[in-house]
């Protein structure tokens, strides 16, 4: 076997063997095969594409290509939630919480954020003390304990997948299906998942723009789950316009803090209730769906999900004063409101541009080593539909720099669109894909 | 413009501009682009083609992506000659003196071979004394004085294709007819050709198998010719069996010294004849395509194309007592005649297969540094479709390592196929293209 040979099998469109995807990956992760051939053999499968059975194999290929998490001591069904990113996406710090505090074993580590904002790492970071890197007996040790943690990626998890897909970044061929359903997956697969909820986002601010796409998207990846022997449940919900209410890293821990507290933006609320009861069931702890979600918001009104995202927080030495007064977390200098120039409905608030403006002021990074500013970001009071009178807030710009604080008023100014009629409003949960 | 977008345009199957294809050109020339993002776009322009005009468009980037051979002190049209190459393939070291002696200016740099057995330069420099490395303008002056200079490549032409072709080399990207096509093309039109004899070998041992491909090929060229204003005619020649009786490097300079003294190969002759009399015609030497190969035959008789032949030896200080007395040259140690094991007719000689013979006994080059042993080859005395009796000569092989030529016997006496029936003899001119 030899990669020219593969890659000329993929070029005409033939089915590639497990052995000959376990070899390309092997090859490439060792640095046996260098990066040109590499690219050439990833854009005949971008172009080309690949059955669902290669798909599979190159997901487990390249799960197994560093270490994997081996969470058999918990002795648990571990079952973990994805999603392919958003902008106002503070899901995993709520729904976590939530559903451990109903018997669900969390033991999630994750990755940091690129583009838009930081990640539910660096969100967490931004709790003073808040310890992300835990040694993995300890991590079990938390899990067995108090039922949940979450911690930074320490592991060498899916290498393969790292590399592969700094490589498709610079080779144009990111918008693969089953290129991106073999990254989630893998990685999924090497952190120990034994089920597997995932939040498809689709719209402005998502990788997939449309129903149509996502759909493909998710069927690829439930049939991936089937044949790895992962069950696997797709939940597509709107990311047109940000979630809930908050955009930045100490903003949303905040906003999830309250949400756990009871105070719930709407289209946050059918997300989080959405993907919990379905974690539920994946944890056989219940098959229906709508009996879930109640038992869910009974826990956030009994106060048991706070509690548990409190013990969360403690466990990892992190500064539990300020989830009890949210106003010790530090401010950026300038809080600036968002004023509407005229009466009407909000139409259109692009989850992208938003995502891109918070990243402006600090709160994502361009590139790895960037570091973020956890204090600034973008609330928005009103969302899309809402009824807006002339000179009403609408929400706040948060900068720590005036010149780019004034430069972000601007542009967001002109990203709100107001109209004088009220538009439907879109669906929070767009499809149940299972 | 940025080469994602256009690595992106191609992997949609969209069409490329001239400036993007220029930019493609420039940033990998001059390493700005990496190997890893240029195999990415070959990939995709080899399954997603090229239009005529961007092929054209590549062809003209990659001719001057370096140094362009200026003949225009000649004051002549210059018609270029060239082979997609084979086994056997003498023809420029007979056909070039031979049409000078016609009066066709040749000013030719020609590149070293790689595979089965040198190339013409290589041949050459199997002449004790020959000199391939003269300057530019000794060159022309030689040219000026007696028609032909044959030399190396000694300037920086078409750097671009050099680089791609070794990229598509190892990323399984040959076989494609835009980037095939545009790669002969750029190295003529660098070598200041303004016209184009192309000579499309067809058969095992040619890149192209079957006619089909070889006519897709050869209208692509003339395409190319056309829009870049070079005009071009393709012959497809027959490459199943070797051309004519020698393959190696002496062997064949001594076939090409027998043959402009008339002992000429029928194949060979064909080839020749048909080359030279298009080379005559776009020199506007002869309308007449009979009339000129006529003319042909007469120099041969008349000695004209002999004399050439040694006026260009001695005016590249090649010693010229080795042409007058082909026995001066250096002989392989061992000289071993092949045997037929039959009565019959020879059905079948792979071309590929004795070019692997020749090049395994040390006649060609499996890598660029790898050195040429001249005296080694092998001698077809019968050629597919003669008959032969039992114990009969078919031929010799000669080498310079007994091991080496005891199994390129065995496995030479399996190549030459002999059968009752008499086979079916191929043309060797399969087909005119202009």
């Amino acid at each position: 076997m030899n990669i020219l040979e593969i890659i000329e099998k993929k070029r005409n469109g033939k089915v590639l063997s497990k052995d000959e995807i376990e070899f390309f990956i092997n090859g490439y992760t060792n640095n046996e095969i260098p990066d040109y051939q590499a690219s050439s053999l990833i854009m005949a499968i971008f172009i080309k594409g690949m059955t669902k059975q290669e798909t599979t194999d190159l997901t487990l290929a390249m799960a197994h290509s560093g270490e994997i998490l081996d969470l058999s001591k918990l002795n648990k069904t571990i079952v973990d939630k994805h999603s392919s990113g958003g902008v106002g996406d503070k899901v995993s710090l709520i729904l976590l919480p939530l559903v451990a505090s109903l018997g669900v074993p969390v033991a999630k580590m994750s990755g940091r954020g690129l583009g838009f904002t930081g990640g539910t790492i660096d969100k967490l970071e931004s709790i003073p003390g808040y310890k992300t890197t835990l040694s993995v007996d300890k991590f079990i040790n938390n899990v067995n304990e108090i039922g949940i943690s979450l911690i930074a990626q320490t592991m060498n998890l899916a290498p393969a997948d790292k590399k592969l897909y700094a490589l498709r970044d610079s080779t144009a061929c990111i918008e693969s299906i089953p290129l991106i359903a073999s990254s989630i997956m893998s990685k999924k697969i090497a952190s120990g998942a034994q089920k597997i909820v995932l939040d498809i986002t689709v719209g402005s601010g998502a990788f997939m723009k449309d129903i149509e796409s996502a759909t493909k998207l998710a069927e690829e990846m439930i049939e991936i789950g089937k044949l790895a022997n992962r069950e696997t449940v797709c939940i597509l919900t709107n990311m047109d316009e940000p979630l809930g209410w908050a955009v930045g890293n100490t903003l949303e821990v905040i906003e999830a803090i309250n949400f756990l507290k009871g105070n719930m933006p709407e289209d946050l609320k059918q997300v989080v209730l959405e993907l919990g009861a379905y974690m539920m069931k994946l944890s056989n702890l219940g098959e229906n769906i709508e009996e879930n979600k109640k038992k869910m918001l009974q826990n956030i009104e009994n106060g048991k999900a706070y509690r548990k995202f409190i013990e969360l927080v403690k466990m990892q030495e992190g500064d539990i004063s300020y989830i009890e007064n949210t106003d010790k977390f530090e401010k950026a200098k300038y809080g600036i409101p968002i004023i509407s120039k005229k009466e009407g409905y909000i139409n259109r608030i692009d989850a992208s541009k938003i995502g891109k403006i918070a990243c402006y002021l600090g709160a994502g990074r361009i590139k790895k080593e960037d570091k973020i500013d956890y204090t600034v970001g973008i609330i928005l009071d009103k969302k899309v539909s809402e009824k807006v009178k002339e000179k009403e807030i609408i929400g706040y710009i948060y900068a720590n720099d005036q010149e780019k604080s004034k430069k972000a008023l601007e542009q967001i100014e002109k990203i709100i669109e107001i109209d004088n009629v009220k538009p439907k409003k879109l669906d929070t949960i767009l499809k149940i894909i299972k």
